[in-house]
């Protein structure tokens, strides 16, 4: 077993309101700034230990379908380096 | 001006306590899956405008100063990508 870390990104689809990310911009364009568009995203780190690159991968794919990303609502990738 | 996407990932310090991972993982362990340690990011994609890349990113690093990212608690860090 090897060490991996997947970080999966789990987005609004496009099209899907997102009011963090308008009082974001928002706030920052009273502070100043010049901002086209914003957008947000959580970001999860998952350790975990696999037999490959390509385990870790399907693992990580497996728990944002079941649990960190909303199909309905949410476009997700993920991504693996070993740790 | 070129127009660029600056990513700012917005990461609670190591010690600082992060309920919302800790409660992520348990429900992963919940639904089978083995993890050994989750971490939760915010991440902000931000649509500028500058004159080059190194422009962008000190008005996005500025940004992330003043309003993103809170110093006490987090680290950030910005990439920065033509778009």
């Amino acid at each position: 077993m090897t060490a991996y870390t997947a970080t999966v990104t789990v987005r609004l689809k496009h099209g899907v309101l997102d009011p963090e990310a308008e009082t974001t911009k928002g706030a920052l364009e009273r502070l100043g700034f010049e901002v086209e568009a914003l957008r947000s995203a959580d970001r999860f780190e998952v350790d975990l230990d696999a037999v490959d690159a390509d385990a870790a991968r399907e693992r990580a794919d497996e728990m944002a379908k079941r649990l960190l990303a909303n199909p309905t609502i949410h476009d997700y990738d993920v991504d693996v380096v070993e740790r």
